[in-house]
């Protein structure tokens, strides 16, 4: 079993209820990576009898640290519609809520589309690029193989303030892994705070929510299969104890698997 | 009274409910603008008891299309720790759950700060553009004083598709009123849906989700007053009946007071 397929199972245990428990495999700083947290809240509804379609819209409340541990899953569809279904999910540890989710689902139907956001033009392919020395990063950065084409994680915290914090790395499980929904929200949350690259230097943050609007389907995730996707990153404002950062998730043949916004907490 | 403090006017009937109640001034084609629906669910956490701090998260759910008339809204604290508190609110008309939304507020404290988005160069003041003409638009276009930088709402819906569907348009409230949050957060739904700018052909379109991040705090917002604010729009990519678009809402300053991201189901 697949590291991953760990860190998101769970057992139903009726009413809406389903029991998970984090996985050492993932652990960040103090307790489980935001990825899988996300990716379990948003498991819950996937795994739901009542559920319709497939998602395309998560936002993640990271309410508070995460104890290691055991959790319980409350996924309640709020509303169906003919095509969409609404769903309120929440985590709880000793009867706490440790984080909050909403997830809309969707059948989608064939119509016009067009991307408007772009790709980098003619990245280096992840094969050419070097995997940095992420060993002495939380457990959770070794289940992801990743190579930096621009914009990685400072080899020293030297205090070099950089004008920007762009990114552009490709990313793919640990080891592989077809690509679904879960995986792809989890990969969502493998950018880093982009406090880290922007001042290259260590600060104490936390995700406070996470929200991923997904544009892929089952036939654009078979076609993506195990290999790496592209992600690209930047921030917006750094503000008075708060940031937001945007990134993208492209697929191998760039298309726009998913974009992804959060805003994190951080101490100076 | 402004009559956006009409659309968000909130009667507490206990137990941590409110009621409140669509109005003409803000109507839609079908029901009311989503902007003062979520500014009036944003409400119900700013007038509890309970409330820590000011918000710095809003994510909107838009379930069904609102009916005119009565709404009542629930908003509960889940969880407040130090400095941050994270809300569930929904709204619900006849029963049924019509919006939900999730909300982070959070006590600030001075840290490093530092933009990285940045805004338009020197656009033209807002006095030397000319208000267009959107009389034949829903009441609640009426509602904002809109003066469009680039990328406005076409004279005519010709079918001529361009690259991109970029805007940057001077909004504020009409008649003027000082900013405050709620105001702040509806303002960031009055982006018009990419999809009409980019092909300039009219479809049936409803925001499904909403997310805002404020940067702006209570100082911020009182150096901005009734002043317009210049907003920045563009889409991400349009795909199978839903497409996805960011924007900025810049203060006359130039401080980025909040960022907004959608994604909007389409027909056709």
């Amino acid at each position: 079993m697949h590291p991953f397929d760990t860190a998101i199972a769970l057992t139903p245990i009726g009413d809406e209820r389903f029991l998970g428990a984090t996985t050492p495999a993932y652990a960040n700083m103090v307790g489980p990576f935001g990825g899988t947290t996300g990716a379990a809240l948003l498991q819950a509804a996937m795994l739901h009898p009542a559920r319709l379609g497939h998602p395309i819209a998560l936002t993640v409340n990271f309410a508070s640290a995460l104890a290691d541990g055991e959790f319980e899953i409350e996924a309640r569809a709020v509303r169906t519609n003919r095509s969409t279904q609404h769903w309120s999910i929440a985590l709880r540890q000793g009867g706490e809520v440790a984080a909050t989710a909403s997830a809309v689902f969707a059948q989608r139907r064939e119509t016009w589309s067009a991307p408007e956001a772009t790709a980098p033009q003619d990245p280096p392919p992840p094969e050419s690029l070097p995997r940095p020395d992420l060993s002495r990063r939380p457990a959770w950065v070794q289940r992801y193989d990743m190579r930096f084409v621009e914009g990685g994680m400072p080899d020293a915290f030297d205090g070099q303030e950089r004008p920007d914090s762009r990114s552009a790395f490709w990313v793919r499980d640990e080891p592989p892994r077809p690509m679904d929904f879960p995986s792809l929200a989890a990969i969502c949350d493998t950018f880093f705070p982009r406090i880290f690259i922007r001042r290259r230097k260590f600060a104490p943050i936390g995700t406070v929510s996470l929200t991923t609007y997904f544009h892929a389907d089952d036939a654009m995730l078979a076609v993506q299969g195990d290999r790496p996707v592209l992600g690209t990153a930047r921030a917006l404002n750094f503000r008075n104890g708060y940031f937001d950062q945007s990134a993208e998730v492209w697929s191998a043949g760039r298309q726009l698997l998913a974009s992804t916004h959060q805003i994190v907490y951080f101490r100076e």
